[in-house]
């Protein structure tokens, strides 16, 4: 099994350093927190200087994993290109557009896909994760253009080691989807949170599972939360946008008829959706991988909600909702 | 111990029922809905017509505990002023500004006190509920200009028999925090569950916890959610008015700026109140009750953010947050 050099031991980094050695692979990390670090080394993980951690993943192979917040992501980028330009990479951050970008230019020769897993909690540190975070959830890994089937598989497999499934998708749609279903939600929060507050502390003593589990994510680190969707600026606008146009239309229906039914009924139908959507029943299949091209069907494969759930030496194994 | 006579067992009255009768009430029900009764009467419980139910409470001196949709509430209370015109009285409705106006019209002689348990879950009906529902949750009980300590007393001790605890507040207090706290959060997750369910199929295999959370709500029963968001008006418009001033601001400022410092510093703040609200240290205190006057006192105590936790005859047992 391929070994893992984490750069990043935060969170989400953190945890993939443990699920990875917990299925057996050779693992080590860096981190510039120097709290994670002490944390992660008392755990007994191996923790070195990054310049150590590059330089020992181009002597092993190793898959190099980027775990840092966005913003951190180009100096990174150039510690590789010097002490392991050719480095198999995938990264776990966020939005995947800009960080494709940056690394085709501070990294031509890398065999780079990118990835995300959905998951998360609203604390952040080395301390907050652990092991099993990824276990039965979503993990992005982006197919563009010169996605080698090799690249690929890296990430892929990582994810399915750490016990996630894997959505193939592109970038952009990657960064559409998650600014509908991540970031809005933690603006929302934001949102809710305030105006809850504004109503003082009568508002907040009444407030009750609704008011907590809808603003849950706005106890998340500002930093992160901003470096997240400040970083997905474009298809953020877009999902707000979308937001606020129907805020404004539920306002107006309010004010003039007093109803609110398209918002409700809608809402709810939505909601549903995703229930049957987790809820349901899956087809599975197996689609052969023997070039760079078969990856495009895994990516039409998650355009229509389907996942990789297993991959073998010729072949990944997939399911599609069945009501698809 | 008072009996009970609660109309409408869905999820809130059928948890009243349970809740009253475990604390060693008498208590019996009634419910347009045919599925609750015989639910409830499987269970155990004495389901009755409205009428016999309303006759026995004026018998035997029962609070007449209202549970039904608001909508439903004129016809309860006509019937109430044919067979029980001077009940003891409360209600458990989410809007509180409405309900005490309908009473004052076509019940001046009931001896009520409006009520709002803050507790729910997003499923509805008798089977959703039970005894333990309210336990540790807060239950506003209204202090209007004509409200009596006797019936203020008689919902103030059902909603500690439930296991909450009691917050004091105006009717229009009520009405403008919980469209804050309670309303506006289910606005939010609708229009949330759309703009993701717009992303398609890959937007909605992509969601994890923070978008499975914030759109929670929009699984309640329609009918229900538009019941009570339509039915406060008023208040609803003034919060959907503030969310929407910042969500526009939000936007404008990472249109231009690419910044949303504003927003999440701003959330994550109030967030932060909620939490030292709930989790921090309390001040208690006694609050003598002697007059409907001093029912004043516990009403201001609610606007900071204070409770009540016990009833003496003469007195009632407070808390206010140590931090305020």
């Amino acid at each position: 099994m391929r070994a893992v050099c984490v750069i990043g031991l935060g969170l989400i980094g953190g945890s993939v350093l443990r699920a990875a050695t917990a299925a057996g692979r050779p693992g080590w990390g860096a981190t510039a927190g120097a709290d994670d670090a002490v944390r992660a080394g008392d755990d007994g993980y191996e923790v070195t200087g990054i310049e150590d951690a590059l330089r020992r993943a181009a002597t092993e192979d190793a898959l190099i994993v980027i775990a840092t917040p966005v913003t951190a992501v180009r100096d990174v980028l150039r510690k590789i290109a010097w002490h392991a330009p050719e480095a198999r990479l995938t990264d776990v951050i966020s939005v995947k557009d800009a960080v494709d970008a940056e690394v085709r230019s501070l990294l031509p020769g890398a065999r780079y896909a990118g990835g995300h897993p959905m998951a998360g909690t609203a604390s952040s540190g080395w301390a907050a994760g652990g092991a099993d975070l990824f276990r039965g959830s979503p993990w992005a890994v982006a197919v563009e253009e010169g996605t080698t089937l090799d690249a690929w598989r890296d990430a892929a497999a990582l994810a399915l080691d750490c016990g996630a499934h894997v959505v193939a998708v592109s970038a952009a749609e990657h960064d559409s989807a998650v600014a509908r279903i991540s970031h809005l939600p933690h603006v929302f929060a934001n949102i809710l949170a305030a105006v809850g507050a504004d109503g003082g502390p009568l508002a907040l003593s009444l407030a009750a599972g609704s008011f907590r589990d809808s603003t849950r994510v706005a106890a998340s680190e500002p930093e992160l939360v901003r470096a997240m969707t400040e970083g997905n600026r474009v298809a953020l606008l877009d999902a707000v946008d979308d937001a606020l146009g129907r805020l404004g239309a539920a306002r107006g229906s309010l004010a003039s008829s007093g109803a609110l039914k398209t918002t409700v009924d809608g809402g709810h139908a939505a909601r549903g959706e995703l229930d049957r959507l987790s809820d349901g029943e899956w087809t599975r299949s197996t689609v052969p991988l023997r070039g760079d091209r078969d990856l495009r069907k895994l990516r039409d494969l998650g355009a229509r909600g389907g996942r990789v759930t297993a991959l073998t030496e010729k072949a990944a194994e997939v399911e599609l909702p069945a009501t698809e």
